[in-house]
């Protein structure tokens, strides 16, 4: 198939891909610790032929937290779990770089990217909440630049990590006893400012060579980040330009770096809500919206500015100003909220009923819904899309109706191509640093 | 069923139980890493009515690690793929006190415990090996005594977080959108001399209430930590009257903090080796044992001994004077190599290969092997037992001949009493502190 397709995720979330969502009849309450909620959405997406799970995650939560976030699985024994009764299907799970240790991570990741024969995924997140520090027993949660500065250092103590073996290290033989051989055995030897590290790793690499890496962030050091050292990064947009001056921004950033643009894929997350008519879907969205209440929407929005208490302001007059508040969280996000607020004059009730229930651009019949993806995929504003389930059965909805649209335009696949998650992104095996370094420089000595 | 019944664990371990097991022509060289490996013999056990799956773990390597050591699974990922294919069988995952975040330990733990129903099990270790404390930017590996007090420390907070949540904290009110009872959910505050975690944690309890806790370790502060507050106690010895002293040890220091002998149990790694007949039994240990090269012999004595290489001592005089040499890391084990090889007078080379293959006291034909078990059960020894597979199809010939020639005895269960973890052990359900803390206080009011 030489022609480019589209790359799908399904961002799962239990009762949390909106505020009220729990509240619908057709949503059991305790989604986000169901593992037969998972499993069943999980084969679901696998029938679509999506490349991959998403599980996103926190750390903190206080009483005005949202549902999801209360009690939920934790992403890598999650995906561990539904590896078992999935088979094609890549598994990415968030963790924070902040509140981490680089060997636990690499190896956590290394041995569900075996487990899985090669299709795990991490991505990577610095935790926006501050209260995040208190669970770890750290006097204060690192500042937003900081953060990434980290991020940066922990991403490449793990890739180095995952590099201890080479894909040939492992000999076996009975005969003369030996198991390993130990020339190709790498101690990483990592001393830096935020982490020493000395390996080496005690798993190795999958089929897939590392698990792919996503990172999830879209301000300036998020999107460096993502550039420089990320598989793929996962986004938000709300219109069609926004998404393209962002796609256009990292693949010149990557491309700075030296990389090809189909080596960072980008990801927009879209919460697509899918009638047989368009008045059906519309039914959905209000349906949803309905059931949100003032205070909850306003405890949602204040959670993306430190669990802000919004309360005390009036509900109808404009989002009121509250300087700097968020750039050390959820900043890419925050900026755009006080950014909208301002430009759309939208009052405080208005811009939390918006940020609490996002009415998608991604709604209407199976063909709209189809057409919106096809021109943000072949206008240049996204390789792929995260998709969220914000109204209940929309994940089927989706498979059921947009995949075999999609599929009969060529746009997305009627098969698997690999069963390993590089494979279905077409993404390239990162060779091991080690061997690389080692046939580079045999090359150099055979040179003329 | 009135009588004591006895508890079975398979402590499953790829390529690991011996040292030359993966030289053995049936054994695959990857078993270490291999899903269907673990999933064949995770089936069985559940076949055989085992209450558990046991997994070791360690988190230091060099090259002259065993085979396993080297490139095995990570316990919980592994753990998590094993339950959504087994359905009553307890998942038992080593994790250590020394090298981990209680807020991340408890979290995964109770994620498992709710994936798979209630049958998440952790064992608290503190991290033998010095070289641990490289991969993870610390100066110093923490000394013996330091390591338990952090691990006590550890497990207070962990146990704190999993009270997060009494039971009945979701009331999932749709009509009104009450998801929760604010009154039922608990911030820990916990500021202590190792650990301060604020929580609450994002995780509700499962049916068991809490996973289990084993402990492995027999040195005083390990009994004291054990006695204290695990559930279970994985430990190893040789003979009937150590393993029985050990018992009656551990019964009599947690009747000293209040508890009941139930309330902790002992469980006695074997390494049984059974055969049709006699010979045949002896014949598979021999196979097993002159795999061994002498070399690898004292790699591994040296690993016990903070990897001392023991090879520049002569092998066929007597074990050599190396002081307090390993008092730091596996204490209780380094004590018994160095206390036999005195009382026994054995030579280097001789001290070597015990290490590496013990003659396990658990072999012949199947009534043989129940004979020793029955013995140690009865003798009060023991209240059940962790399984290690030693040669190739060990666990296979464990529940294929030993468990009937048990179950005829009625000394072992022939259904499933129960699909929690808890529940087989015959463990109570920890009441939420919180809850039980107000009960009582009603209690106390009510009193006339
Ligand atoms: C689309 C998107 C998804 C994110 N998902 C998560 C998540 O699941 N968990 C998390 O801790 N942070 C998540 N983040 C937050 C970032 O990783 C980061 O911690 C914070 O937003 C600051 O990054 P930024 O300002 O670069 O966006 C997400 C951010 C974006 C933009
Ligand atoms: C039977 C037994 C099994 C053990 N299993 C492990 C293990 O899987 N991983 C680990 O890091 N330590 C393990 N340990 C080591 C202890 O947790 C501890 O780190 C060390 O041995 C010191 O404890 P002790 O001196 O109290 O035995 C084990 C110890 C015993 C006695």
């Amino acid at each position: 198939m030489a022609t480019r397709q589209l790359k799908l995720g399904a961002n799962l979330a239990g009762v949390g891909n909106s505020i009220s969502f729990w509240r619908h009849p057709d949503v059991p309450i305790d989604a986000s610790v169901n593992l037969d909620w998972y499993k069943k959405h999980a084969q679901k997406a696998e029938e679509g032929k999506f490349d991959l799970l998403f599980i996103a995650d926190g750390l903190y939560i206080n009483e005005k937290s949202n549902p999801h976030f209360l009690n939920r699985f934790e992403p890598l024994t999650l995906l561990s779990a539904l590896s078992a009764v999935t088979t094609n299907i890549g598994l990415v799970a968030t963790l924070s770089t902040s509140y981490s240790e680089p060997f636990t991570v690499a190896r956590q990741f290394a041995s569900i990217d075996k487990l899985s024969g090669g299709r795990a995924g991490w991505n990577v997140v610095t935790s926006p909440l501050e209260g995040s520090a208190l669970n770890f027993g750290k006097g204060e949660h690192p500042h937003h630049a900081l953060r990434y500065e980290i991020a940066e250092e922990h991403l490449n103590v793990v890739k180095g990590l995952w590099d201890s073996w080479e894909d040939d290290a492992f000999i076996g033989d009975k005969a003369n006893g030996v198991f390993f051989d130990p020339a190709k055995l790498h101690t990483l030897h990592h001393r830096g400012a935020h982490f020493s590290v000395q390996g080496p790793l005690n798993v190795a690499r999958s089929r897939q060579g590392h698990p792919v890496v996503f990172q999830a962030g879209s301000s300036e050091p998020g999107k460096e980040l993502a550039a420089q050292s990320a598989d793929a990064i996962y986004t938000a947009h709300e219109t069609f330009e926004e998404a393209r001056a962002f796609y256009r921004d990292v693949k010149a950033r990557a491309a700075a770096y030296g990389r090809r643009p189909d080596d960072v894929l980008i990801f927009p997350g879209i919460g697509p809500i899918v009638g047989r008519t368009e008045r059906e879907a519309e039914r959905k969205y209000e349906e949803i919206a309905g059931l949100v209440e003032i205070g909850q929407a306003l405890d949602y929005l204040g959670r993306y500015f430190e669990h802000f208490d919004f309360s005390r302001y009036p509900l109808d007059e404009p989002f009121p100003d509250i300087g700097e508040l968020g750039s050390n969280s959820f900043r890419s996000t925050t900026d755009k909220i006080k950014r909208e607020a301002k430009e759309l004059g939208l009052t405080l009730r208005q811009t939390a009923l918006r940020a609490s229930t996002p009415r998608s651009a991604f709604i209407g019949t199976p063909e709209q819904v189809a057409d919106r993806i096809q021109q943000w995929f072949e206008g240049g504003a996204a390789d792929g899309f995260n998709v969220r389930t914000v109204v209940p059965g929309g994940l089927d909805d989706f498979v059921d109706l947009v995949v075999p649209v999609l599929q009969r335009r060529g746009l997305f696949r009627t098969e698997y191509e690999s069963d390993t998650l590089r494979g279905n992104l077409g993404l390239p095996v990162p060779p091991n640093r080690y061997a690389a370094a080692r046939a580079e420089a045999a090359a150099g000595l055979s040179r003329p």
